[in-house]
């Protein structure tokens, strides 16, 4: 294990359980070569190759941009809930993106950070209602460049066999 | 040949010139699986199997239906600039989708027809600005269900080493 892992090395949750998830429940994520690169509570990382998503015109389809980021907001909710042990699978809901300059390159999806209010309304919402929903914006980055903003609505129901844990 | 691709014939920029056009500028679409299954004026439809895009929960995932969905306008819009004759290539300027129901099996993404109005627009600014933009909608149904709603903007500009051409 390489020092880099180590220090970020992020418990149960972190960037083996998101690329083991990732890649066992989303078959095409295999195809953009999806990876975990961060994880952590207010912050998660995804990244993609360039050459499997890169259009004929030699820039990154939008298609991988918008998979790579959904799959950042799906990462950080199925954290949470796993976090919370609360057992639910997110799912997307709405979403918005735009496309502000081409990518050139390997693709870096951010996370940015939740309001901790959005976080704490979520958690109500789970905890009383048995379903929550959470928005989260991913923006992607050709290197130094902010090329894509993505905005998603993403929402968890309880599973019905389950019951929200003794806190 | 068979007496459906017959029926279906539309001249020289249909369903085999955008299923070509697509598979050589997308590598992505091929892991997709993505077909077109009919080309007009104001009808494009994909449609996609299911099982490359089925997640683990089996239903299919998200990032494959903007992928299918944002394939159909991009159709559209490239067999518009061919007819056309215009040089321009079409790029997702921003868009949004809303998930209303699970896809259970294989996806059908069927273009909104744009109205004669948007399109007219569109010919204008090619014309006199050397670029324009398009919305279009793209419904995608799993059988008789429609499961989700796109919208996107297409841009297209005239490559600088063309010349709108004699009309």
């Amino acid at each position: 294990m390489s020092a880099v892992t180590t220090l970020l090395d992020d418990g149960p949750y972190g960037v083996d359980y998101l690329r083991r998830r990732i890649l066992e429940e989303f078959p095409l994520a295999r195809h953009i070569g999806v990876e975990v690169e961060l994880a952590a509570d207010d912050r998660i990382v995804l990244g993609a190759p360039f050459e499997p998503n890169a259009n004929h015109n030699r820039t990154a389809f939008g298609g991988s941009q918008f998979c790579v980021a959904v799959l950042t907001g799906w990462a950080w909710t199925t954290r949470y809930l796993a976090l919370q042990r609360v057992a639910a699978d997110a799912v997307i809901q709405e979403s918005t993106i735009r496309y502000l300059a081409p990518a050139y390159g390997p693709l870096r999806a951010v996370l940015q950070p939740p309001s901790l209010e959005g976080v704490e309304k979520f958690r109500r919402m789970l905890r009383r209602a048995g379903r929550g929903r959470m928005r989260l914006g991913v923006d992607v980055h050709d290197g130094a460049t902010l090329v894509t903003q993505f905005h998603g609505v993403f929402a968890a129901s309880i599973r019905q066999e389950s019951l929200w844990p003794e806190s």
